[in-house]
């Protein structure tokens, strides 16, 4: 089987992390898988939701936007539309929550980090690429507010990849928006560093699947998120890969 | 381990589905899992999406709402909020796709059925129970247009149900609320007749999970689908569960 | 004359209310008018609107909804059309300004009653149903609350009927919706257990009404608000009864 | 007893209704009643909703609204609320029935008569006087469409007034607004120029009212009614009022 | 040239405030330009945006609406569509930042003034007749609480006009709607008492404007707003022009 | 008098346009002044708004968005709060005029050309920047669809610039957003290739200006304009250049 880009069936798309973004935002990455290009920023707040005031918990949320010119045909702008998808807001809870899995919330102290996830060219893979783009950016925005000898609120790395069954019946890494387009079914995997699962979200698009299939994808999502916590911890580098887990 | 409600790990709550439970619409069943019960109705109606148009093809689709008074604490209108929720749309289009997953929309005719997902009391589980209630007024309402001889546009059955890892660490099946907000993993799992999945979408919500942990969660799925899809026969009965796959 | 189902001018439709019909609020009751079925729930809430704070008085308020699958058409969600609509308003007014008619506010205490009408099949008559049926509710949940020695916060009973003059001409009691739709006179009538008017709403849709006719209409709706305050006491019973009008 | 300003309990307040107030609108009148002002304008447009459309027939309907600085509190601009109060639907659909109730829109033609009731002073009774006022703009309006031999869409002279029990006990006609906000019971009468009953909308606001006080008001109202009718038909003046009622 | 009201190119319209408009508001005037008629008043509130809680410091605020029927068609009502549009929000920020120009928001105190200016006939120049009309009513609202040896919070007169090229290639002052809808070139002068800027706004909506052009606007739009500000004087009376500017 | 940055008082920021920025719009750039960078797309769609069917014509028009990352403080997302800002309309509508005032749209023939202009990072002169950059994604996207021997629809180069009087009383070019927000004037100025104004939109932010004051201001923003028109010639190159202003 050859792919549309010429990859094969078990390889991910050409990726980079591109650090120190944007001025402004306490972490801030522009992460491009392929054509796919998100900017990830964090940004801490000194406030909490009214269920955590007092708690002297934190809380990590996320927001999700495409730009209208980010998309083959030109995306409404969900401002002009008066409210945000379905879309928009389901990924913003997987993006939340994934993001949460790793995240010791009494370790941040009572503030919010906010995460934007603002896709700037939409290639397939716009949530996974903003989950594991965000968790560089949270990284970052952690080690401005830690002091040293506490719990470092960032517990485990965590990436996240698309896998899926191709239109000819083969299971694939990494789809592009017209392999996506064309797939039988289609799951996004997120996964910590330690090798387990956060969300495990497979849809048979075009037929059901098996449980055989089910197996496949998911050693395939596997291996991309490997990859990709490795590449995490390379862009990181020694000082904030070291903070990570630290307990003290 | 003895549960909540004294079921084993592995079983069921107490279900059963009433037909023709409203008066209007085409179908409409009011379904009991335990102490959620959920009205489902389905309703034709004789036009399609703006994308549908001269196609000849149909479509299903789902909204889902929570009477006020149907949980523990009071939940506020979302007609009175001015918007649905991002979770109320996430499921809405859970239902949809997994009603989708087992239809043929050409043999629908430019035709859309409505499935409304009206929950009457919620104790965990409405978004499985509103699929595995729905299918059954989406059998009854495709009855009242099908003409002998033609393919009927239900091709299989298609159930739900929840699983997950209790709080104390043990695979269970079909979680009340109070198992639900306790739960370490929380899984939904929807599947076809034959066996096969529509969709899977687990979440870590206390710790990631692992590799082996989600092969049980599946098959303990797999068994409360199964089961729910005899029901789903017995309450057809023979004349409806005949058409179902009808190739003419 | 004869009416569509066979009921004389003055006669009630057949009429049912179920007690304790949902699990979670304080009070709530399935009420059944004919065909038509609304869910009357009652929830206790330890807080009041703005004005009220520090009053030490409490507040009575409603809220009405349609399920889509409860009309002859489906009627598209407010939640999905993001807001109410003008005749969903003035109803909840209605029921919030009949009940409070008999309320003691003070003697409720900072709390506010949340009725809840949500209905569940229309065939008229559905705002005076809600009045009837969420009377019960309102009794049942204040009895959660009450100190013996106190006063009673509901001071009387109230219930509800729709009156009109039919497009024959005749004065007719308990419309039904296709007797509505054709009335020449729709007359709403709510009164209170000692045989006053809360509320008269009388409009002429076909033509105007003269002075006779009022009075006549008058007439049959108080006839019709007695018999089902009459049913009320049955359904409550003597212990319930007995607290309506208790002054400590 | 004396009232606020010196008015017996059966007299109306000052009244006028000034022509020709706007230039824009094919009719406009700014009516005061007391210090109570409000622009009507009735505007011709050559469009009918979605629901008339081929049929021939026409519509009338009505807007309301609050000039912010119209109340003794300033009142939030409803446009900045982003939607409109319950209590303004309420009233535009109020005006619109009373103003139908009077109008062949078959005679119209495919055209929708849009009234636009602006209260610029509200001191009670903004709703009465909106309709009253409306009538006029209405004949205004229909005149400049109207042909020679032709059914005139305006069958009857339509004027309303508010009346109620004041709280020392006492049926008083026309409240001001210190008089309805201390009103035991307060009710609207529209009525038509054959003396007949539009609508009647009473409320008891501090006790519920008894079947002789429902009586007492409704004359009253329709001695208001008629003297504001006789009104119109002067400011009308013989060629316009000739005009109503016209049958070809 | 021959304007189409017979002015001369430099001349206003006939104008006139009448103050004390309304009854409730601390200011109320009526101003009239032509056939441009708007209701300016000034309400003051004992609250402060959130941003000045505490500082001492008063705040001025403006809104704007037309009523719909003061265009020759008909305008949609915002508080209907349920937003206003950028245009409305672009002339209150506009209405705003003209009147704080001429304010000490010290010597208001903590309190809002809020302008609200509705059109109640609009033929051109809304905009700049409601700020020279909001000036007086301003005035007349801060005479309401300020005490003697105080600074009064309003330090200088403020007025503004509209001038363009016309169709004709000729610069006019005071455009009419019709003049307006065709000129070339469309600007907009805001100016204090001593004879300085406080906005400009002008716009090529037919061909761009050269830089003499500009001059000779900025002009003909000083003369107009040095007419306005006398007339200002003159409607306002010694007594309450002797306090804008005072310092104690 | 030494800058922030250390320009003088009559220096640019440093620019840079980058074309070619996305993968799917006609025309795609990122436009950086300093530290303010907007990426501005032009998507070609066909067709065209309500009042233009039929007529031949088409329609330029611009949206503005801030990323939430953009700013220093985190700017709330429109798309959540449910609608765009007063500001956000207003710059919307600045950067359509600018554009249009340069097309001719009749040799756009029926098609929308749609303007996104999304801030990256945000220090002063959005606005400005987004007329400069849109500029010449409009001239790419226009390239796409125009056949030799036609009318080129951009018939002119545009650009824009911020000036204004700093806190120590200098004029200013170009201004950063520490220099805006202390500002005693500001005006944008946005200016055509024959070095004539299609916007100067001046605001007395701290006190009015006096005449003199505005000539000084027009002066530099005339300076900018052509040094940015300049660059934009060069990064369109001959052959684009060349087609601005093409009459067949």
């Amino acid at each position: 089987m050859e792919r549309i880009d010429r990859r094969s069936a078990e390889q991910l798309r050409h990726y980079t992390i591109h650090r120190h973004f944007q001025k402004y935002p306490a972490g801030s990455v522009l992460i491009e898988m392929g054509n796919t290009k998100v900017i990830c920023a964090a940004t801490v707040e000194d406030r909490v939701p009214f269920f955590l005031k007092g708690t002297g918990e934190g809380w990590v949320t996320a927001e999700y936007s495409l730009l209208p010119s980010a998309t083959g045909v030109r995306t409404q702008r969900e401002a002009v539309r008066g409210k945000q998808s379905g879309r928009t807001q389901e990924i913003e809870r997987l993006i939340g929550r994934s993001l949460r899995s790793v995240v010791d919330t009494k370790a941040i102290g009572e503030r919010t980090i906010m995460i934007d996830c603002d896709v700037i060219q939409a290639d397939g893979g716009t949530r996974t690429a903003s989950i594991t783009g965000a968790f560089v950016a949270l990284v970052e925005a952690c080690s401005t507010f830690y002091e040293k000898g506490n719990i470092f609120p960032v517990k485990d790395f965590v990436s996240a990849i698309s896998v899926g069954i191709s239109h000819e019946n083969e299971p694939i890494l990494d789809l592009c928006y017209e392999e996506d387009s064309q797939a039988i079914v289609d799951m996004n995997v997120v996964m910590t560093g330690d090798g387990r699962f956060v969300e495990v979200q497979g849809t048979g698009e075009g037929r059901p699947f098996s449980h055989e299939e089910m197996v496949e994808l998911l050693r395939l999502g596997e291996k991309g998120c490997r990859e990709l916590i490795s590449y995490q911890k390379d862009i990181l580098g020694g000082q904030l890969v070291w903070l990570v887990g630290r307990e003290g």
